[in-house]
């Protein structure tokens, strides 16, 4: 270990402090006491997939994939998302079990970031997958869910914006079918100006083009749905706008259609959406703190028919969301002299009572010249609930200063 | 997407299901909460680091590190252990904080398996680090915490095994200075006979021969600590037996000592332990369920003096070594006939009513001619507490089955 070691990390990663790890696991166990509430049961895939079976999961992301090669030249990634994974398991280890399905996970993902992105590279979701209905009451549990999840998380502001990929689709199809993928691409990039400038340069007829620039402008309430009606003629599109305004209905039943906002244009990074989407914002976070949708198709890649809609929690945005605040530890703080065998053995069955009775107590040990200096470095930066020396941690105690004595 | 997509996961590595995923965190949880109370606090650090960072850590690790290459070149790893990982952030984020300093983790950690090892390539582990003291009551309480954490999860019967790396290090360099390295591989590989073999066809001196052939055998109570010391003359290994020796006095104290024996042949894949090594053993698990040990010198790598001891739980191995059973789902299931709109919504209601009162609650929808069948099909495998179609769960709820109705 002679040369010299760098402090740096990767681009996108950090490390947490233990100050906002606290947050972060009350956050998932919020979260995950919701998701199970409903039903739904955690899985665990790794972190390491082959190439072959994940990597063929979404265009979009190939170029954020942390590629590596095993022992035996195979490639391998860093899982780019959980929804591939847990179709391999449910048309494999989970083959036999019935459907529909309930599952949920909560787990790192990693993209690569171009440089000064500012998004992580590596980030944690949490999420579920409702696997096996093609029915709108899916669709609506899954967005009533997330909307349930996050208000057991503690965020109260938040808006939900939800498309419809299918429409979005067929309705690109019928209008420029030359152009769809360019105009999906500014779509994701939510480059409104761009849409304008590139669909006024296209050589298409009039009433077209008024189609193609009403599209973002259909942004509102549920009458977004019916005035979507008037703007395509083909079967696929109207379908599509019938199931979502199920799916609304339903959303009344389950109270949140208030946080819901209709977003013809919403698209997600992922290839396999194949019906309604959804994204959720919340000031002040420029990013969607949660997304989902239905997507029919990706689980019989597999070889398992299987329709499917699910969403994932972005739990750091989540956090920034709900904009808390550092809280002091509750630990209890016992000093002893070091160079006294006796007070070691005493401070040893101090803890030892204390921790029984469900208080957190740290025990350190050091010179008796160094205990003032080292009680005043620990009462700094919300450390401690109460520091004692050895010669008053006897007539204090955490019972004793709850009044619980 | 058109190419086929292959179900095979990497060598090493697998899927966690619903049932093993709820013993996994139950477990987790409760090593959790002990470590809590002794004051540890958990931190976060990145899957993914700098190789000149973390790859540094140990050499018997480097063919078995996760390489990758990010955009600008570097050479990234997966984290081969989280020893490392947090040095770097004690010498660097946390550098102004007062020492000692006590941190925990719940982590994965990757290695690369030789085809067939037999060992998980992605493993998990709870562990931690007491950073800043080098007394033997630092020592002392990591492995009576380990004790303490693995009782916390459910074990009790289970070997601590300890050594010294100082004093093996002192006492070969004294005896075979020339053979240190080749005598240690074989000592990793706890392969006795071989250690036998190797001694017998060096040209040493018969009483060094003997001196190296009794070391195995040196197994067994504290008595063993005043047996090696009459086979050593060098200060270095004197001193690292005279605080082996007080550790284990602070170890009656916190009466952990019962499970202890000495074993000086104890060496770890690390090459960062300076002192107290130690391992767990629990039948029937063939591997170490937790290691730990002292390092004095890893954190100074980063710039910061900072004695240190810490340890690691392989959480799959206890897992193995308790042998827990799969148990039902505490979920109830609803099941409506998803052709009357009316059911839907009085499902909905329902679930939203015994989900506030606590109860995990499923709703399913499906064609009324099929509910028989998925009925059955649901009550297998243990799924679930209870299944009630529509017509029967007015009659039935959780409560009125607990008797609290």
């Amino acid at each position: 270990m002679a040369k010299p070691l760098v402090f740096e990390k990767p681009l996108g990663v950090r490390d947490y402090l233990p100050g906002e790890v606290r947050w972060k696991k009350e956050v998932e166990r919020r979260i995950g006491s919701c998701l199970e509430l409903w039903g739904y049961q955690e899985i665990i895939t790794p972190a390491l997939e082959y190439f072959d079976t994940i990597g063929g999961c979404s265009n979009i992301l190939q170029h954020r994939l942390y590629k590596l090669i095993d022992r035996n030249g195979k490639t391998l990634v860093l899982r780019p998302d959980m929804t591939t994974p847990i179709a391999r398991v449910v048309a494999s280890l989970l083959k036999d079990e019935p459907l529909p399905m309930r599952l949920c996970y909560n787990t790192s993902i990693y993209r690569m970031q171009e440089k000064d992105a500012g998004k992580d590279a590596e980030f944690f979701q949490s999420g579920v997958e409702l696997i096996g209905s093609d029915e709108p009451y899916a669709d609506a549990e899954v967005v009533a869910l997330a909307a349930e999840a996050l208000k057991a998380a503690g965020l109260d502001n938040f808006k939900i914006a939800i498309g419809e990929t299918s429409f979005l689709d067929s309705f690109l199809n019928e209008k420029a079918p030359a152009y769809v993928s360019e105009l999906k691409q500014i779509l994701i990039k939510q480059d409104y100006v761009g849409w304008s400038e590139y669909v006024k340069s296209l050589s298409i007829d009039e009433e077209t083009r008024k189609s193609l620039l009403t599209l973002p402008k259909l942004q509102g309430d549920r009458s977004m749905i019916a005035k979507a009606r008037t703007l395509v003629k083909n079967e696929k599109a109207i379908n599509a706008l019938i199931y979502l305004d199920q799916v609304w209905d339903i959303l009344e039943n389950y109270d949140v259609s208030k946080y819901m906002h209709i977003d013809f244009t919403t698209l997600r990074g992922q290839d396999y959406y194949t019906g309604m989407i959804f994204e959720v914002y919340a000031p002040p976070v420029g990013f969607p703190i949660c997304g989902g949708g239905r997507y029919n198709d990706l689980i019989s890649e597999f070889g398992r028919k299987a329709p499917a809609v699910g969403f994932g929690i972005w739990v750091e945005r989540l956090i920034e969301a709900l904009s808390m605040e550092d809280q002091a530890s509750d630990t209890y703080l016992l000093l002893f002299n070091q160079e006294q065998q006796a007070e070691l053995q005493a401070a040893i069955e101090q803890a030892k009572l204390w921790r029984q009775q469900g208080y957190k107590v740290e025990v350190i040990g050091c010179a008796k010249a160094d205990l003032a200096s080292v009680m005043e470095a620990r009462k700094q930066n919300l450390h401690y609930a109460e520091v004692w020396d050895y010669d008053t941690w006897s007539v204090k105690s955490p019972a004793s200063l709850k009044g619980e004595q």
